[in-house]
């Protein structure tokens, strides 16, 4: 493969529709790269799946995504970043940020105690990734981890600030507020919808921590340092692309993006 | 294949936990039948699937049932029998019950006023296979229709009589009451758990159709009418089939059974 472009896009993936928190920070830190993006709709969710399974899936990810010239990957997703992030560097001579590590990195530069709670999918929390991250940039922090499965149907019904949400945010925080913790890691692509409604249960005893603006600044960051940032100031080119039939993902996906999201389009997963 | 012998089991396959209300509400109706039951773990959930995709998949399943020799087969998954249903009749030789049809001939019975309510998944209700199945007995029928996303993952979460799931059910129940209805079919697998607290948010005016008690009593009449029920009076054979590591499967499945599940055996998706 022929060294990257500053021009091509930023490759982002996830396994279905929650990555476009990324693709919207990016959009507001970037506003000149261009994006491709790929959910893999059709094989959502990643989460029960097996290791050997997610790794498999994603390396097919990776390969399309640098059939379409991409010059750096993101792994938007969690339970990817948290499973197979390694794979992916092992495979790709292309720079790899993920959500997990920018997430780490970003709480240990917020916390002052020391103590940092995470957020996230029950297959997230169970792999540990987060604190594992957070324990290779240094061993004195205390990581308190709290799995909340509902948060991402509670997303995709949108209900962003209803009352069931509220209840359901005040009995997952119940347990993480007695630690003695002061920043809170969104860690699921799904959570930052939920800013709004986490800031208000949790008060201002908690910095919370958007995974999402932490990969859009270390994505700057990255491409600033390689040369690869895109030199050119005209309107960036954003393309979408899923493997199942994207009614569901439009109409999520405009909420997680913040805008329309043009055309989407369908891959088949035969032909990954 | 030889014509089915009464002394073999009962074959119910779901694409994952929830057809285990069937398995249930099997064992007590009729205690001295074996059962081999088969779920989709590793592709879980089909809602979000192609109709060729699911299709592909369940006659797969059929297949796999057919080779553990079955003498009947139980479609206890709504999507698989909104979608696939006439296809698993074309292809196969054995008698076949699914949950759409029990569910509309029982809430048939059960209404006085004619008007039926139906709950299930975004994908269940956007089939309209349960009012196609309502009015294919009959046109007089009013069928009022509401998705309700987060119940399965409320009854995932275990959240059975929590406040949070009352609330939700209170939010999605509301046009379903200003509605002339007496009646409201549980038109997913995993409401089965909520029946406590919906009968007590929705209060006298509607009865619920329970479709797992349904199908139980259509097969004893099946097996009754075919001669085909067990004239043994020993300890039935229970056996658990299933596509990804079990562990989830067992916690969430003994809730949904309401007993232990035994041994569960896992079958790769590449020997399908």
């Amino acid at each position: 493969m022929s060294q990257p472009q500053a021009s091509c896009p930023i490759g982002v993936f996830d396994s279905g529709v929650g990555g476009l928190t990324v693709v919207r920070a990016l959009m507001d830190r970037l506003p000149f790269e261009n994006i491709v993006y790929f959910g893999d709709t059709a094989r959502v969710p990643y989460g029960v799946k097996s290791v050997s399974t997610i790794e498999h899936f994603t390396l097919q990810i990776v390969d399309f995504l640098q059939k379409q010239q991409v010059k750096m990957l993101i792994i938007a997703c969690n339970t990817m970043a948290a499973v197979a992030a390694e794979k992916v560097r092992e495979v790709s001579p292309l720079p790899v940020l993920d959500v997990i590590e920018a997430g780490a990195r970003c709480a240990v530069q917020s916390t002052q105690s020391g103590g940092i709670g995470v957020i996230g999918t029950p297959t997230t929390i169970n792999s540990n990734a987060y604190a594992r991250a957070i324990h290779s940039l240094g061993q004195q922090y205390h990581v308190y981890s709290q799995a909340c499965p509902l948060f991402v149907p509670l997303v995709e019904e949108g209900w962003l600030e209803h009352p069931v949400t509220r209840l359901t945010a005040e009995e997952y925080l119940k347990p993480v507020f007695v630690e003695q913790i002061d920043t809170l890691v969104l860690g699921c692509t799904h959570y930052p919808l939920l800013k709004p409604l986490l800031s208000d249960v949790a008060g201002p005893r908690l910095k919370l921590v958007d995974s999402a603006i932490a990969i859009a600044d270390e994505t700057a960051q990255l491409l600033q340092e390689q040369g690869l940032a895109n030199p050119q100031r005209t309107m960036p080119d954003y393309r979408y692309f899923v493997t199942d039939v994207p009614l569901k993902f439009r109409s999520v996906g405009e909420r997680f993006l913040g805008r329309n999201l043009g055309a989407i389009e369908q891959v088949s997963i035969d032909r990954l």
